[in-house]
């Protein structure tokens, strides 16, 4: 079999099924791996590898966004199980035409991100690279032990919630490849991106979603992972996708952009279940956190799978699945 | 100023002063930063980029050989604090080019490598590479509270010690450039090298090393980290320097081999001095690890500066004090 085969979920897959998880609370395959910590609290931790050419290209962003950006998407898996981040550790190779000012610039930001979601840069390591800019950053955070938010507790029932706007970062991306420079706002959820920390500590706290996960490959593909873990199927209302000003004026103007909210990466937004017993308390999480949260449908039995409708009632027919790293 | 004036060390010295520190027990300037974990006990982490092209050549190894190496090498930094290896947290980025076959071999061999260690595979990230083959390894730890061995406990009259032999890697890796097959045990040494968990365990346990450090860049640069954190100096009898049968052979054709032994990279024997009152304690310590340690000088007031004292007696001139990743 050829790696694009298998793809890379397919490939985690492969080696989960080999790695033995020991005394690990979680191992591989959720947002982050879990291990006890103190009395009542778990250690998450989670790392990701950022590489120009495939993540990022240099000349669309500076490096001080960059470096923001490569803390916020790994603390974004952090805030997926519910805890918060506290130490970060920075690999990086890196090109010989990259100047001093530029290392600054990125390890500025680094270290600006840290600071704003409360967690430090605690070690890492530096390297020359013979071509790409390499970036890996691991993070590792807390959780109270009974708060942690799996990928595995949907239920049939559970309603389906996203934060904040879809495709916004996919819009940008598409404005970028076309040699574009994207609206400012759609530019700054693709450059700099927020982890939804506070939100993912607040409805951890209060108890009310029984699954979570982050957006970073789509919402479908995000979401068929919730499916996959938790045994169950989900339907999704087109009409409820909560989208940006500037998104829907591009959708008005091309109707299949749709696609961009439904299997566009890096939205970093939270996509969670919440069982009716507690939707009630919600709106005050939300709240509290300061972002919007917006019902984009409901879980069902497994058997069902994952139906989009569209506006008008029918179902989506074959919307494309998020990104494989490993395609041609 | 320029990269590659600055070096590696200027640039993690020039991160960690921009960095706070927060809550953490050690940040950067360590083999890893150490945080409370349970009562009594310290988490330790430490993250390591492996670039081909930089730090491997593909053509010089196999992919199993290749992961073990990757975990020992990350792992040898939890060795160098005392602590024992639990989790491991491994990124890659896989050329086009790469097979099933390969990534299952280099799997493998992470998963052999950790077994050994006592340590489980937790977590990752997959992606693409445009280019190189990009390994990144997280590894977390545990040493007791009170037992943590940091590079800043040296001492003037303290022993210097080492584990193992010398300059074999550094001796494989001449042959390798040369376009040669090293002998057997030397290629071993480089391609395979053992992480010395049991020795560095023991030390901490029974007390005995004052300060420690893994040598990655040669114990001349290595045994600088330990004296600059310790504000100590050294002095290192050449004759005292354990080498093994194969490096004998060679330098008694070519005497210039030595720097190899003082100043080669990749020994991952672990560097520790003993402070007199412990020092008859060793060698059981040493003997329940079933490691040889060999004492190659003593710790000095920093006034003296790193002395390196040859077979004759006389002081060693203009010995290179190992590896710059930044330069040209």
């Amino acid at each position: 079999m050829k790696l694009a085969q298998l793809g890379e979920f397919g490939l985690i897959e492969r080696i989960r099924a080999a790695a033995p998880a020991g005394r690990l609370r979680l191992g591989i395959g959720d947002d982050c791996a879990a291990q006890a910590l103190g009395p009542g609290e778990l250690l998450l931790t989670t790392t990701d590898l950022l590489v120009e050419g495939v993540h990022f290209r240099r000349e669309w962003t500076d490096l001080r966004r960059l470096g923001r950006k490569s803390v916020s998407v790994n603390v974004s898996d952090i805030a997926a199980m519910g805890g918060e981040p506290r130490a970060l550790y920075l690999a990086l190779a890196l090109p010989p035409d990259l100047t001093l000012e530029e290392v600054d610039a990125f390890t500025s930001g680094v270290l600006e991100a840290a600071g704003e979601y409360g967690a430090v840069l605690a070690g890492g390591d530096t390297c020359r690279s013979p071509g790409p800019l390499l970036i890996s950053v691991t993070a590792e955070g807390a959780v109270p032990e009974g708060e942690m938010i799996r990928r595995s507790g949907a239920r049939p029932g559970d309603a389906l919630y996203v934060s904040g706007t879809l495709g916004d970062s996919a819009l940008a991306l598409r404005h970028l490849l076309a040699g574009e420079e994207p609206p400012p706002p759609l530019a700054a959820r693709h450059h700099d991106p927020a982890a939804r920390v506070r939100l993912g500590r607040s409805l951890a706290a209060a108890g009310i979603a029984s699954a979570m996960i982050d957006l970073s490959d789509g919402l479908l593909a995000d979401l068929g992972h919730i499916l996959t873990a938790s045994g169950t199927g989900a339907e999704v209302e087109v009409r409820a996708l909560p989208l940006s000003p500037e998104f829907r004026n591009a959708l008005a103007a091309d109707p299949d952009l749709l696609d961009l909210a439904l299997s566009g990466g890096e939205d970093y937004e939270l996509l969670f279940t919440v069982p009716s017993g507690v939707e009630r308390h919600l709106g005050d999480a939300a709240g509290e956190a300061g972002i919007q949260v917006t019902r984009i449908g409901k879980i069902v039995h497994s058997g069902a799978g994952c139906t989009v409708r569209d506006a008008d009632g029918g179902i989506r027919a074959g919307t494309r699945r998020g990104f494989n790293h490993f395609e041609g």
